[in-house]
């Protein structure tokens, strides 16, 4: 389990093998490539599209949470793959037998779901060879407006609930980014992944194995791009995951200490679970 | 790895979580509960029932080979579920975006198929909650009749190409024997379960912290009953699987020694991985 930013983080995530980035402490995870035991406490998951690598475990998450007596899950899925992921359950409940119930909330880029009081999920385009959305968690709390601070609790209750008066505003605050499978433009094209506090993006090439170019046709990051731009990443702290198989954690790690700024190496821990020599 | 009556076997098994086992030389497993990385490497799977334990990770086994260039899976399925067992390829077809092929071949009781030349599947009823069926494996090979033992190869070739002579009989033995979900009267029924050279064999519960008459309805073997049946087992080695997750390696190795007689107790192997303190 790593802890970046504040943020506990815990997942496996290997380009084209399985990728599930988990969240425990907002109770949620990005995608389920396979179904890794742990993950199955995870109340929400928020599907950045429907590769096998991505979306391979859903059913098993489902199924195992029954099993478990737990909750059933919330499944946040692109409106493209809305149908088929429905679908997907029907027949998995005539094969298991089972009534592996779910909460569906398709949701798209320009919508927002407030997942739990507080917690605000807000998909955004993300820029693969297929349909595929990022997310944004923002934190969204009632403040005090300026003009009412420093007055005490019991006046305050008492304009707002006999009088009235609107004396909070609200305030968001964006705590994480996942980039899901992308090229390189959504860090200029989102503003969310510039600034979330924690960014967990992307970098599926690292050297010269991959062109940037062939890297860009396949809809990945490479790393000399992140290098390029490494200016506008105004995050506390960020995870680069989705490395090709084709990796070791060595090279992984000497990559990044090569390729990268200072300033930005230091802000940068790589996901190496699931790399040969982890 | 284990190697039991001279065959490889490999997995996992876990009541209620995950059963894969893999016999490598037969290029097959029995069940995929999620999918264990090795077992993208075999060619064919055997499917006992659709309980999303012993079936959930077979869209990405067939995904995982596809990807890796290798050729269509055979999966063997009951005839009670190969409809929904091809929706499940037809949705995921859709969500994957991927071709996903794979050869469906519905089989049951009563049936054979010949996986390659010389090993025949035979499933057989086994006595589950739900519709579940064992697998019997059988080498076949042409024998020489005892009439022409002796005779030089010459002559027999001619006798068999020119003439047209039967000079030889079909032999077969009965390999493995993998009972699937069941309760213990597939050991009275089925004569491959107790000659078969390698026996797999669920025995989910082992003591009485889950009673025999509570194991009979969930459809489940108890280890008592077969400790009362041991000297059915003509079987060279058997393997037991499927235990309880309530119970620990050491647990299982307790009981297993405690409860068995000595002449079965030296012929069986518990399955451990999957269970804690393996």
């Amino acid at each position: 389990m790593l802890e970046l930013a504040g943020i506990a983080v815990a997942g496996v995530s290997v380009g084209g093998i399985e990728t599930c980035i988990q969240l425990p402490g907002y109770k949620l995870a990005f995608d389920i490539g396979r179904c890794p035991p742990e993950v199955v406490s995870r109340d929400a998951v928020l599907f950045t599209h429907a590769h096998m690598d991505h979306m391979g475990g859903v059913a098993y998450h489902a199924s195992t949470r029954a099993l478990r007596h737990m909750a059933p899950p919330t499944y946040v899925v692109p409106h493209e793959d809305a149908e088929a992921f429905a679908e997907l359950f029907e027949v998995w409940r005539k094969l298991d037998r089972s009534a592996l119930r779910y909460e569906l909330v398709p949701l798209g880029p320009g919508e927002e779901h407030e997942l739990r009081p507080g917690l605000v999920v807000r998909p955004f385009r993300a820029l693969h060879r297929s349909p595929c959305q990022g997310y944004g968690l923002w934190r969204r709390k009632q403040k005090l407006l300026p003009a009412f601070r420093g007055r005490d609790n019991e006046e305050i209750r008492r304009l707002r609930q006999e009088e009235g008066v609107a004396v909070t505003e609200v305030h968001e605050s964006p705590e994480v980014a996942f980039t899901g499978d992308s090229r390189i433009e959504v860090v200029e094209k989102e503003e969310v992944v510039r600034q979330a506090r924690l960014l967990i993006m992307e970098v599926t090439f690292l050297d010269d194995r991959v062109s940037v170019a062939d890297s860009r046709a396949k809809g990945h990051i490479h790393l000399y791009e992140v290098a390029e731009r490494a200016e506008l990443f105004e995050n506390e702290a960020l995870l680069f995951t989705h490395f090709s198989s084709r990796y070791t954690a060595r090279d992984i790690t000497r990559a990044l200490d090569e390729k990268l700024p200072p300033d930005l190496r230091a802000r940068v821990t790589p996901l190496l679970d699931g790399h040969r020599g982890t």
